[in-house]
């Protein structure tokens, strides 16, 4: 069997099951759900064995010691995995929420009801625990799994599946609902972009580069994670302290995550006293700032190039630069965002008002931390990923994401 | 130029003038509404004559005279035209509505508020009312629109966009907020279809040849709009009045629209009572069935293929088949339907229950006739097309279905 004829032999049970699944109750997903976690717990042992073979092999490739820390697994970890289930469990079950409802001209009852989508396919890399989450999520929310992990974490996705699959099978729900997709190949990717009819959404978390190939080559409708390019932008009206401590926290308390600022605009009116603060700052906690000419004419800042502007550093770099007004700071922002999250500090009302009506993004944050647009704080109980598109789900993505509607009509013979 | 960078400099300026139109308040948009209803009218006899011209060359063509019938304006399409950008003015603003809210564990102050996608653009074929309809709907839900229009209606598209542009001039707003891409060629389409980061969003509304074509080779994210293979299923249970009156309402009201039934199902055990019924009502109204070997022992009705059960007739026809069951009606609908509208007429509550929750469509139908999935008979007021995608939106698309959301957090310095 080629390998595209294998996705799709794979994509096609998940289909079949995802029919069970449409109709299950909540009661049965729940308890399909606690046994996985069960499983997941039970099976500790086979999954750490699994995961130290992975974790060997990519120490043995080179691979960087946070790469290699993010697929580590340990007891902690695992438990927090099976945790997650059972938070999801506990979650309300998406599917059957009536949306929206009347009685109509001539007597017809309608509702809009949330559906499952079907057929999901996540592709995703290095972290073995997204293998757990997405099951779990997809799983609520009435949604087969197709699981398109990394090589590098290959042992330990088949023996989370195999753990997960087990208890499946003894709570009478299909074992098909979650699958591992064969082969972590680039052909196995591509065999995903082109299964349009047997899978209804595909989501890429990962890098840029794996995100932009899916977007740009999928036939399967796709929704958009993750890249996060955002900007702080500190107005003349700013409280300098906060903007200093929002900065920071923004760039510094967690730096390999898309909420994490990557821009820093100033307004000039308090760029004299505001740059030489944030920048002694920011170097103090290991930052390298790519600055314009007013930060670059500090010690330590280096020149920033438009691709500065543009980049999504994942790392202790920022760029930055000085602006006239809020106007300057939007047009800035509309150039070079990600469409993720931007931030404002500011005092003033109307300015504040025109920032967050002007810029377009996932989340517009006013007076705090990029680092909140996140389901957790957001308060979804479970995340998926973070859209970064506008069709569909934008911004964190928790179980009412995973669904699609549909409209029941009921009437009684009623006629055009 | 090549046909490529026009489309994507008239795409450029799309986007410039949606930033505008995206923070015009409603009083403004409907004003505008207003205006451009007014110049349609005004400009009344140019628009007749350049439609005239585009008749006389279809004609001359050879065109169908159905096709014809579409392309052709008169007084009364005109008028009707100006009073659907007027009805949009009267219908609430989407942009602003704030979607869900609450306030978060540090308190935080979080809002969902729809925002509109910013540049839409539509392909379309023959009718030259899409033009204004297209045109009112997106502005009120503040997107600049992108009008891809066929070639045979050039002229009239060309004189009722002068007339709308030259309104939204009057009124303040950018007049780029709606325009023609420039050539009605396959490249202009290509063009659409790779314009990522300049289009928000892509809707072909047409044969089902363009809507595939297009969402299978389009980088930017597309609505899919249209297709309907609808069945209607008649169960055991069914009041068999109700039944004829729903299939014959549902064939035959007006057999080129998507809402249209295309293939009818049987139970067995009503199949003795129905199946002649319903093979003569639908032959004395000229119907051509194409049926399994239980009804095409009837006189007239032709063996159906599976490609006869798959078919969007458009016309007087319809595919029938008698099942067992209606686990087996289900069956039948998941391998053949295009997830538009599917009838079930039934007295039995648990049968009507399995169905509903069964079936995987747009809109599930129970006791009425499939021609009831319209935003005009669902009270949107306006509709921009009817979605058979999962993804976003399903089923008939009014205002809300035309925009985005965003989430907005507001803080008084938080940091994580």
């Amino acid at each position: 069997m080629s390998p595209e004829d294998a996705v799709r032999a794979v994509a096609a049970r998940a289909r079949e099951a995802s029919h069970e699944l449409a109709t299950a109750t909540r009661a049965t997903k729940d308890a399909a759900l606690h046994a996985m976690a069960d499983a997941l717990l039970a099976a500790g042992p086979d999954v750490l064995a699994a995961n130290a073979e992975d974790v060997a092999r990519a120490e043995a490739d080179g691979t960087p010691a946070n790469i290699v820390d993010r697929l580590r697994l340990d007891d902690a970890r695992l438990a927090a995995m099976a945790q997650g289930l059972r938070d999801v469990a506990g979650l309300p079950d998406p599917v059957g929420e009536v949306v929206r409802g009347s009685t109509l001209a001539k007597g017809l009852e309608l509702r809009q009801v949330r559906v499952p989508f079907g057929v999901v396919a996540m592709i995703y890399e290095a972290r073995p625990n997204v293998t757990a989450d997405a099951a779990g999520i997809c799983l609520k929310a009435g949604n087969a799994v197709l699981l398109r992990g990394s090589s590098s974490a290959r042992s330990s996705n088949a023996a989370l599946v195999a753990a997960m699959r087990g208890a499946l099978a003894a709570t009478g729900l299909p074992e098909d609902v979650v699958q591992l997709v064969p082969g972590e190949t680039r052909e196995s990717v591509t065999a995903l972009m082109r299964a349009r009819g047997l899978v209804d959404v595909l989501i890429p978390r990962g890098g840029a580069g794996l995100i932009a190939s899916v977007v740009e080559g999928s036939t399967v409708p796709v929704i958009e994670t993750g890249v996060g390019n955002c900007h702080v932008y500190v107005d003349a009206s700013a409280d300098l302290d906060q903007a200093l401590a929002i900065v920071l926290n923004a760039k510094t308390q967690r730096t390999s995550v898309c909420n994490a600022a990557e821009s820093l605009l100033v307004h000039r009116d308090v760029a004299r006293e505001f740059v030489p603060r944030v920048v002694t700052a920011l170097q103090d906690a290991g930052v390298l700032v790519h600055g314009d000419e007013e930060f670059a004419s500090r010690d330590g800042v280096v020149p920033a190039t438009d691709e500065d502007h543009a980049a999504e550093f994942l790392a202790l770099e920022i760029s930055a630069a000085v602006v006239d007004d809020v106007e300057a700071a939007i047009a800035h922002v509309r150039r070079f965002s990600s469409g993720h999250t931007e931030a404002i500090v500011a005092r003033d009302q109307a300015t504040i008002r025109r920032f967050v009506a002007a810029v377009d993004a996932a989340a517009v944050v006013v007076n705090a931390s990029t680092r909140f647009t996140d389901g957790g704080e957001f308060g979804f109980g479970a995340e998926i990923g973070i859209s970064t598109q506008k069709l569909h789900a934008r911004g964190p993505m928790g179980l009412p994401e995973m669904t699609s509607t549909k409209y029941v009509v009921v009437g009684d013979g009623h006629v055009r």
